[in-house]
């Protein structure tokens, strides 16, 4: 099949990863190995996917829930439903809508988008065109300097809250991207950032990782720094250690994603919904926190709502919707998870995010 | 292969899960991915075969059974075996004589059928042309009125108890059915409902799940509203939760079945197997349970009855085997399993049922 | 490749596994189907190799084994080996030598011989054509009468054991034979028998399985009556139950062989090597233990050995190995399962079977 | 494709696991299936990778790694970093220069080497062509005379550290290389070594595996008189049972070599990873530990330093970017794996070895 880019979505997308072979089909195969692949085995990938089919759920029947929803209140945004767009970079990759379109996609469907800082869209053109609340993802710059201008920017804009990651200081082992010989095409690139990011410059006997890269690489400090000289609320993105999770939540951030990254940082890390107790546990259920990596079925978000999230976030398939079909697609894939998160609910009994907890897993 | 129906059971079919083949191949493929699918991404359905199999047998040598049988009470039925064909609805899609077939094969074979309410034959051609115990299975309809009239017609048919299915208030997420846009052919039709079950309209920024399909599903109080209004025995289909199996018990149910739906309401909900010990335990091992979803063997049915069951449904494969050979096909599939399910008692050192104990499940 | 018997073994035979190929090679499908098919959908077949594979060993290096043997005594028999043919009935089916082939064989590589009750030579050939210890399986016959002259003459003839199999009183569900249709093919017959066993004829409504066959099956008691009417020893082949055990003990059983027949009787009884721990526990480590189903390996041998057995029975690959060379092919095969005996004991560090205990298996 | 040696790397091989089919490519059937095979049904050899993809890592953020390296003390060396190349026999089978480039690339990555005893280049050619760190591993040979002119031999090159194999005093049961016929070809022989190993002359009745190879097995006592004829620092190699490893602290080796051989010994011994634990517990955390077979990733040595390891040695992954592209091959890999374990220590907030603690492995 070589489809381009649909106007309608045909039966056979009926599930999210129904999305994939249409994205394969439009997309280059270096552009596929780039966004389909993990970092070396892909085996967090792998686990990503798997945890959720592993846990099972308990159904309740009989439960009035004639008065349902998925409404929330995440910081300052109330949302009608959890279902939060990731920050993923370069969509213009996908289509030439790009980050456009799912910022349109997520704003039809009543959900929050958040920019990369590596979208290959202006934040201006964002605000021009599309409405909703935003968030601004944030990436350490090459100085202080040039990553205040950037939040200062997004603030402008209009963007609520800085979701800054912190588990990518220096790029994954992304050997599928790398034999695929992957580069960015003409025309896709970080447009908001005034300068590549590039690691220092080493001496001999030094190493690329520890005193080129990681010596650029953002501290506990920095965030600390970053959360002085902004009154948007500050989100921690890529947390997996619940030590890490409680520093967190100590130094004040309003919030963490427990991510790996989509598997695309470090091989062989647990996927977040099996260190999601703990971390829920460790910060005492009063952090908000939200998932990624892994999310395919609106059961997959009871599932980490019932274990601790407040709300979720969905990257790849988001990027596999706007390849398929811009903005219908991500319209469509938002309202998917929505309407399978509803029915979870329904057929086990929970009216409301409120009522979802650890009762409805099933414990042998 | 092109089979058609075939008027002897050929020697290649020698088990319950060959019919599978013959069917499919008797079938559209619309109608097979209706009747083969399950919800979403089929983790349950693939447990629900799973989980006995992984169920150990502990035999016993040298131990009499030759004054063995099968024979069972079960409410206001002496049957000679504890299989029951399931409500399966539409079987009209597998095999012209539908309904009417497999209550023949039932007869036939001292088995107990249960009629669908979403049948495609009536209530009053069963009774005119079969003859055995039969239930009726009921689904709510859209008035209480409508309810009443159907469970009396059913009473007055003969029927000897009323089998209320309460996990599907709302159609489970049936990923592969939708891919392969089934709808019923012309001809096939719930021919004892007076209209279409349908949602309550909504308004906008409504939940089509919740305000629509969940404002009209039964409660609690519905069920005990249809034990008043019965002087039949009223069993609960659909319970996995051990919770919802206590709520039976105490509102006086006079049994409950155990089964996720073939798989078909809710994903990754545990087998009716895995849950079991369980709900024999807080009903206090005096409810009759009654487990399908998954049973393909007799050492299947061996295993339920020792980990609590009183009797087992078989769905999927009867239909298979209707679509294969009709009235024949389905009397040999209930003759195969009571076969298999008279020689693991035999290995088993069991004469009766009575006999089966969870000491012939291994413990590791 | 159709090889005919081969006259030398190739070296791409270098484990026991290799013969099944060419096993299959030169037997009709029927009979491949008949011999390597076990019971419905052969899960104990699976587990029975999968178990010994999933023992992990723990080796012990600069260990002086330099004066080691495998020699071993077992009831009225020192042997070079632990390492006995199985009875496996019906020897003709892979070669036109038989069971002279294998008794041969075991023979010339110092092993114990055991001939079936359904063996397709005379009890008086095999005494003619081949010496070395052997025992005779016993299956009882239609009559007491028939049982004791087999027996009997089974004495007369040297055999030195009687191992009476008590797991089959009746037929297993062999799906995979039964599906191709095999029947035994003329020239190939139980001849050591007078009648072939039939079961009892039953009245209308009675069942085949527990009237007909099991009111002819072996009980307790009539085992008790064979070791009073043979000064033979008895041993019980078949048990798994743990309960069995201790009763075979009690009565006074001179050994057992832990057995589920190869998984050919109830499809997932767990493999020999799992219940062996208890099986010796229960019996206080003083009952000979003769273990079958799933050796394929010395390393196998000596995990069983480590678990309580005291020597091991090898069924199908002795007939695989005799389809494919006949007694050339069998005594190779006992050769591979010694030499690779001989190496784990070396590199674990055990000159002897009393040597080898528990503490060369990894426990995590 | 058909490569012949490779003159650069070409981004398709981004990972250690990427040379196999290159190497697969430049090698005879046989010489693959002899490198690449191990004992028996190879379940070792899988569980050596697969053991290490099922340990998870814990991440850390945001933690100054700036000051990083890998540097470590192991004996008498300092190491750039903790990967030393194994003692792979007949590497001339890989490519012409042999040992000589793996040495090579050892010394220009910063690497400790190991020289076979059946290393296929003379001890005096690798020491006139390369410099850098060596050690030398030492099988015992057929008289002690020659054992002790080899060691001097090699002490007199200047290799600083003796490393004598314990766990193969006899071939171990490498069937996928028997059924190829390997043999070494031409050109290809263990040119340190007077004779060829063999076993002891046997006797009518005895055993080859006992009388025949174990008579000439080294002992503890052996491996003593070792320890006091030489001034060099004995290391043991092959050891899995932490009991031989208490033995071998005991009698005052300098460190050990925690490994299975690559699987190519007894097969079903478990993987070196699963037993550091219990192995660095009971020599009390200070016996120097190696660790080999199947360590593939940067992150696997860093598990194998979480859990217990001083180093890691890397065997067949040399062997194949030595038959993909000689010096440079090898020296790619090397670095491949130092990238990769700097990466994993950056993202786990190691700057050190001496920083790398269970705490980085995810517990359940």
């Amino acid at each position: 099949m070589n489809t381009g880019f649909l106007n309608q979505i045909p039966r056979e997308i009926a599930a999210l990863d129904d999305y994939a072979a249409y994205a394969k089909n439009n997309l280059s195969a270096e552009a596929w190995a780039y966004i389909a692949g993990a970092s070396a085995d892909e085996y967090t990938l792998e686990y990503n996917a798997k945890a959720y089919s592993e846990i099972k759920l308990l159904n309740t029947v009989l439960t009035d829930v004639s008065h349902g929803h998925t409404q929330t209140q995440l910081l300052n945004e109330t949302l009608a439903h959890p279902i939060i767009t990731a920050p993923v970079a370069y969509q213009k990759l996908a289509h030439p809508d790009a980050e456009i379109a799912t910022a349109m996609a997520a704003q039809a469907q009543d959900g929050l988008f958040v920019l990369s800082t590596l979208a290959s869209t202006t934040i201006e053109d964002i605000v021009q065109k599309t409405q909703g609340p935003r968030w601004f993802q944030l990436y350490f710059q090459n100085t202080k300097q040039q990553t205040l201008e950037l939040i200062q920017r997004a603030k402008a804009a209009g963007f609520s809250a800085i979701m800054v990651t912190v588990d990518s200081p220096i790029n994954g082992l992304r050997n599928r991207e790398q034999r695929s010989g992957f580069s960015l095409p003409a025309g896709v690139a970080a447009v908001n950032c005034q300068q590549v990011l590039t690691p220092n410059p080493i001496k001999q006997g030094e190493s690329q990782v520890f005193q080129g890269f990681m010596s650029k690489a953002p501290s506990w400090q920095d965030i600390e720094w970053l959360m002085k000289n902004t009154d948007l609320p500050v989100l921690i993105k890529g947390i997996i250690n619940p030590k890490d999770a409680q520093k967190a939540q100590q130094i004040g951030a309003s919030g963490i994603v427990v991510s790996n990254h989509g598997g695309r940082t470090l091989d062989t890390l647990p996927s977040p919904i099996e260190v999601l107790p703990q971390i829920a546990a460790i910060t005492d259920y009063k952090l908000p926190l939200i998932v990624d990596s892994g999310i395919r079925r609106g059961s997959d978000i009871f599932k980490a709502i019932a274990l601790g999230a407040s709300a979720v976030m969905i990257g790849r398939p988001i990027f596999y919707a706007l390849a398929t079909a811009g903005a219908l697609g991500v319209a469509h894939a938002i309202r998917l998870l929505r309407d399978e998160l509803e029915l979870t609910m329904a057929l086990c009994g929970c009216a409301t995010l409120a009522d979802i907890s650890q009762d409805a897993i099933w414990q042998k």
